[in-house]
């Protein structure tokens, strides 16, 4: 499918406010035509510029064996209806339930603009999320074997310009539906709540 | 200070649900006597059980000498009221600004129970928050040189248990001021908001 309506660029030395509230997100990779997409509450922040993150991802995950094959994935923030599905994507392996994806109507869309990235290699985005940061493996082989701890720089950002607009997310005044996820365990989630300015 | 009321041990298989749905943390750490505090938004959880963290901590700071001083820090979760407060000690350097805890009246009070840590290196704990995580820094030099990111173990953890019972977040039943943050950047923040249980 095409990217969606409201799939805007965001500048790079603001990509770390997408991720700065320490939402939820799905982690996607591919490669060679073979996608893969899971949830992770425990990505974050690393750095402002060049804007770096941090991932968690499991050695039993199918979606860790594609990212490091490909040395890409992409981080994106699901919203307030997508609560279900990130539920299904965290639980369920792509080893034991090889149709996941399709099982959950999980219609993947290409990035625009990533011709430094192979193109085997490029992670397909999930439609619906309210941010997306596309980031290159920074390879560090011990702490991904020690901690499974991957991390990676942002090589492109976009976020949907009806809640993030000039490099400040808007969740005020946007519909509710767009606010992001905060997981805790169980199937429990809070969204992201009242905007406090100091 | 005394320890707060509703301050309350937490599991350590229960310690990453305090930090799962990401909040922006205060660091607190003390060597020799002497304390500081300082805000962070890149925190997050690392393992299960035993229960690890990370948390990025800029060379710049008077908090990360008394951490690599002492091997160990305390994460705390600031709370809706101190939403200033979060900001200024997250601004203000103890380096240029050695009266900082004075300043803005954070009084501290020592965690108990922490007899494995040798006295001088026992993280004080800031009153008003909504959890409390101690940690024992697992060194990682090439991460704490390159990335100013630090592995802690956690050794102990509280709650405060009018928004923290028997393992889960009760935020949509305990008063509003109970209520965590999330900081994107230049004093905005958002509250946790609703539940969503899936």
């Amino acid at each position: 499918m095409h990217a969606p309506a409201h799939f805007t660029p965001v500048p790079l030395d603001k990509a770390y406010r997408l991720l700065n509230h320490g939402p939820t997100v799905l982690v996607s990779a591919a490669y060679a035509g073979q996608p893969n997409v899971m949830a992770a509450a425990w990505a974050c922040a690393l750095d402002f510029s060049p804007p770096k993150v941090t991932v968690v991802l499991d050695k039993a995950t199918r979606t860790r064996e594609l990212v490091e094959a490909s040395g890409h994935f992409a981080l994106q923030l699901p919203t307030v209806p997508q609560a279900a599905l990130t539920e299904a994507l965290g639980t369920e392996s792509a080893h034991t339930h090889p149709d996941k994806l399709q099982r959950h109507h999980v219609d993947l869309f290409d990035a625009p603009g990533l011709s430094d990235v192979p193109a085997e290699s490029r992670p397909p985005l999930v439609p619906g999320c309210a941010a997306w940061l596309v980031c290159r493996v920074i390879p560090e082989p011990h702490n991904q074997q020690a901690y499974d701890l991957f991390i990676g720089e942002v090589v492109a950002a976009w976020a949907d310009d009806r809640v993030f607009r000039n490099g400040h997310w808007e969740f005020d005044t946007a519909l509710d539906h767009l606010r992001t996820l905060h997981y805790v365990a169980g199937g429990q989630f809070y969204a992201t709540g009242q905007s406090i300015k100091v």
